[in-house]
């Protein structure tokens, strides 16, 4: 009997799995001491979006923590396409990981551990409900909270040191709010968990450009401005700026562009999802139908 | 056939298995957010040591992350009592986890997660190899990395945030060490990959304040060195301090108190494990045989 794997489709150790028994060793340190990187693209509407760009990036985190998986690129590639067809999946959420692995029996030197890569397709997963970006989230900026530091752990290397960001989270749940985005030990607009953060400032958007994810969306936001002809800047953001923002929007790989209308209990703007946020949206949407970003599965076989 | 437990027994969503089969569901948010916490309790010479301290430690840890393991304390107990058991094992390693579990689809509300809990005991992991602790280690204080802020991550919940600890390992590698002790942002001495640290400075033992775990092998060594008449006090600790220490060892769950001969390429004290690290170090281990601190197995059943 073929296995169902409509809910998702895994790779472990080798094997195509159901996402229901795509399971990972309770020694792997990538579990253990969290050392491991990963990345996320999406599929839309039957084809990868940005893919080069995620794979590039999951190298690169590879390679700046020490970490080898036993797949080049086109077998990722290739793991990464099965998955999706197997699931059958239009749009899905594609996630690949590589781990440190499991030491052998008494073996404390991390260099000399087989490193492990998995990855899984499962259905497309927004980071905030349909309603909640219907209305717009709402927002606090975190006050318990700060997040962890670039010079303990690298936020352009993308990790699973969500420590911070789950204290964020149920800050925002205390003071009535669906999330939160955390500042550095400096004051400064960082990112939330799971997204970037972009704000419209006099008339220019702007996304914090220290102490956080080059989300390859902001990228595609930043791209999809400067062709729209809307200013847009990377820069320090406090704040302050953001209480007098006309209008906030995240991004993320996991749910696209979803604007924000509530800010620490105040409107944003004028507490309805801004002009140029639904412009934005709207590009960045239209962007994943065709084109250069886009890379079809073939669904039916290689 | 009885299943073969003696590499070590887990016990994983109701179920005993040898650990070479405990698995974790890859969507397991203690996975992937490293939303978790754990302890880790040793067997020596069949006794559970100082059991429920890392117990209460554990409760703690739990509370103050908002997780609730399905499990009271009297079942975590019997569960870790029972993976013991099948193992045989007379030293463990005993490690008992709480997770934020696997969302249901579609699910964001970290709040609305069934948590989970997991559990094994495998052999005593020492966090030095035998002929490291016979020379001493050989330690760096890491120049390239500081330690995620308690403003971020509270250190005090044992979590799985190695991110910046894994950075010091490799930059102990780079400059011919076997480890590294962290400092945080302000300067400070603070921890390494699953250790407190100890210097002697003018005949009285320190150990840092701030921005580490209570580690209970820590308060262990605390106490017998107050029964031993040894001047011992937690407070701030300066790089500075520790390249002037006549000693300094690091104290572990996994290993104990463990001499520390080489600081920065330079000797500590004469180079050799200092007197007191041994004093201590043996006293550490009769604790073990018997008393206030232990509480043994019953290999032969309930």
């Amino acid at each position: 009997m073929t296995p169902d794997y409509r809910a998702g489709c895994a790779y472990i150790d080798g094997e195509f799995l159901p996402i229901a028994e795509a399971r990972i060793s309770i020694l792997d340190m990538g579990f253990s001491r969290s050392d491991c990187t990963y990345d996320v693209v999406a599929v839309w509407e039957g084809g990868f979006f940005r893919l080069a760009d995620h794979l590039n990036r999951f190298e690169r985190s590879c390679s700046c923590l020490q970490l080898h998986p036993p797949y080049a690129r086109e077998a990722i590639t290739e793991v990464l396409f099965e998955c999706v067809r197997r699931s059958g999946l239009r749009d899905a959420y594609v996630e690949m990981i590589a781990t440190r692995g499991v030491p052998a029996a008494g073996e404390r030197d991390i260099r000399r551990i087989s490193n492990r890569f998995y990855a899984y397709a499962i259905p497309y997963v927004w980071i905030s409900r349909p309603d909640q970006q219907a209305r717009g989230l709402h927002m606090v900026v975190a006050r318990d909270v700060e997040r962890i530091s670039t010079r303990a752990v690298d936020p352009t290397v993308k990790n699973f040191h969500w420590g911070d960001l789950v204290r964020g989270l149920f800050e925002a749940y205390d003071r009535e709010a669906d999330t939160a985005v955390l500042v550095d030990a400096n004051g400064y607009v960082t990112e939330g968990p799971g997204f970037n953060l972009f704000a419209c400032y006099r008339g220019q958007l702007i996304t914090p450009s220290d102490g956080v994810l080059q989300g390859i969306t902001r990228q595609t936001v930043l791209e999809l401005a400067a062709e729209e002809g809307v200013p847009a800047r990377v820069g320090r953001v406090e704040p302050g700026l953001l209480a007098q923002a006309s209008e906030i929007f995240v991004t993320s790989t996991a749910g696209g562009v979803m604007p924000v209308t509530l800010l620490d209990g105040a409107p944003v703007g004028d507490g309805q999802p801004g002009p140029l946020t639904a412009r934005l949206r709207a590009r960045y949407w239209d962007a994943h139908r065709a084109g250069r970003w886009v890379t079809p599965v073939n669904y039916a076989g290689r």
